[in-house]
């Protein structure tokens, strides 16, 4: 079956690849609505934006902005050639988070579904990502399937 | 807990790098253990063997051989450099296969150690798998905590 759906985000909204300005524009503040995120200085923030700006046929970050411009949701896809199915692309969504004040707007569902068109138009042959089993049924709402278990291991933790 | 655990593959055997010339040692045919692979051409073969080799902090395939210097097993370290946790590095493996042939050699244990060490040297802050749910035990013993659902979609399929 082909993935067909589409972003339904507010009017005034935009799904948009991430910036070097939005530094200023409330990236981070989102992001840590996530996990921990820690200090990070403009430059800093720079030389990250620029290595992956260097790697765009790898790295695809992606904002949600508000009718003000604001960010209000991030997520990133990440494109891996791998040598498997006749040297297929897999694209992995990474690090999605939305703004507490716009919950009710669905973002986390367009944010998903944006970037799993950004996978279907780059060509990818699958595209994964890992969850809480508490959001299993909203990841199948977006057209995924549960497909096993992640195992991580945290290292000098 | 720092990971501390050491490969223990029998005498003569080696874990490295994947190698250009692997395409005529069994390479593609360990791969295929664990998923369709389909025809891939040396010279196809050689432009990913390139790419990877290109993005060398991104990419880390490895292999291990035997005796006869015969490629045995395989599996592939990707690191992925993002913004949390103060703009750390998180390793994925991937595409783990061992030869039917070697079942009882602890191999895949060995590639899991081997791939863990390499991100652990790459100074990663975490490292994380998808793997069957049936597998959840062996990656228990290979230091890993089950961390949550993999949910995917393929495209066209």
């Amino acid at each position: 079956m082909a993935f067909d759906k589409q972003i339904t985000i507010p009017e005034g909204y935009t799904f948009r690849p991430l910036e070097k300005t939005d530094y200023h524009n409330n990236y981070l503040d989102v992001l840590r609505v996530l996990t921990e995120v820690g200090e990070i200085s403009e430059s800093k923030f720079n030389e990250l934006f620029d290595y992956w700006k260097s790697l765009s046929d790898i790295f695809h970050p992606h904002v949600i902005t508000n009718k003000s411009g604001k960010i209000v949701a991030v997520g990133m896809v990440l494109f891996e050639r791998k040598m498997i199915h006749e040297c297929s692309i897999y694209a992995h969504i990474e690090d999605i988070a939305v703004a507490e004040s716009e919950q009710g707007n669905k973002l986390g569902y367009s944010m998903i579904v944006g970037l799993t068109n950004v996978a279907k138009e780059g060509g990818c042959y699958k595209i994964i990502l890992d969850c809480d089993p508490k959001n299993i049924g909203f990841y199948e709402k977006c057209g995924y399937t549960n497909g096993g278990n992640e195992m991580f291991l945290k290292f000098n933790a």
